[in-house]
């Protein structure tokens, strides 16, 4: 999928590529800015208490650039939220080397760090709260989900999933959204204690599905059989294996 | 909870109360025409293709009584969802006298049944689709969570529980949730294994739960001893038993 929308971005610059590239850089670099005050502000408070000129203020510039770059509000919070998005697929990407269940334990450390960054973003998000939510809003999430999907089967060596394994990493996806929800409204659980929680749930659920496809069985067996007999082989290095 | 807002709906009639009781029930017996004509409609196609008109003439009714009673689309499209959250929420209404599992497992296919009439506007409206999605959807699906929460407790015998249980219960309404939205996606699952997993990842969470906190053990002890030592002791009667 990467490789994919890497090839369209190579090929899609060239009706832009008439300008400089000097000045093309410095209007990337100012989107940049503004995206940022904006993802900052949409993860502080409820998207109805920013305003276009809080962006604006934020970031030292003036509401007529932020008009400019994205056309008006609802425009700008989907555009934050796609960006918010991909950094949070870029935090999970895998470091490589691990075991898969430790990997997935890494990752979900980085989730819950992202899901403590933007708070209240994520929260009215995930609750359906903002006033002006969109098809588009709608598709960015499940973009999100779907992404992780494909993440945790790459984790765990799988390429294509039955329907049982399918469901179960979807529902478990679903399972760590709504722990992350609960525990940013309650925070009545230590966040380390939560996330063991979530990685002795996968487990459990696998196990379920074991139950109802054989495949799942295999799996179940590679991973607990991985986690608890091999010792850390390979070094933990932070490049991409 | 229940108890509460009863004593807010017996003060409130007094308001409209001039009206003549004959008059009264006349109104609301159109107003429910049109909404059982909007719910069908909203069930069935995503909201953005349902028009006005459409439920006008599905109720054999005027474009402008469609207005009078409900404003506007996304007004209608609020009081459709109520409606069906009122729906739903009658049918999961415990039938008494079985045991916890039991009971929780004839929720399920209750459950399943409704989404599966509500299909198009189930899926539309939790994968976060509708075009003009507003904060106060976002509410009701939040009450229906909530009162499917306090529902499951009570089927548990559960009065207060304990942040442990309080996640893992979310979690796996949010699982069952996700469930519904694969199973209509693809439906490669037989709906009634489906719901043997949805079970039995139940009694896996709470297995995880009980890890973390000794409560959810005695808990799951007394559902698992309820369900294997018990006989049929009373008749299940019922034809959905």
């Amino acid at each position: 999928m990467g490789s994919t929308s890497g090839a369209a971005e190579r090929a899609k610059p060239a009706a832009g590529s008439a300008r400089p590239a000097r000045r093309r850089l410095s209007v990337d670099r100012r989107r940049e800015e503004l995206m940022a005050a904006a993802l900052e502000l949409f993860s502080k408070r409820d998207a109805e208490h920013v305003s276009i000129d809080d962006v604006a203020s934020a970031a030292g510039a003036s509401r007529a650039l932020v008009y400019h770059y994205f056309g008006g509000k609802q425009e700008l919070y989907v555009a934050a939220l796609r960006s918010a998005a991909a950094q949070l697929e870029a935090r999970l990407r895998p470091q490589g080397g691990e075991r898969p269940l430790d990997e997935l334990a890494c990752g979900l450390t980085r989730y819950f760090d992202f899901v403590e960054e933007h708070a209240t973003g994520f929260a009215a998000l995930l609750k359906g709260g903002p006033a002006d939510r969109s098809g588009e809003i709608g598709e960015v999430v499940d973009a999100v989900r779907h992404r992780l999907l494909k993440l945790i089967m790459k984790q765990m060596r799988v390429e294509e999933p039955g329907p049982v394994l399918r469901v179960t990493l979807r529902s478990w996806i679903a399972s760590v959204e709504t722990a992350g929800l609960d525990w940013l409204e309650r925070r009545d659980i230590e966040r380390p204690e939560l996330e063991r929680m979530l990685i002795g749930q996968m487990v459990a659920l696998l196990g379920v599905a074991a139950e109802h496809d054989a495949q799942v069985g295999e799996l179940l067996g590679d991973l607990v059989r991985d986690r608890a007999s091999r010792p850390a082989d390979r070094p933990s290095s932070g490049s991409d294996a």
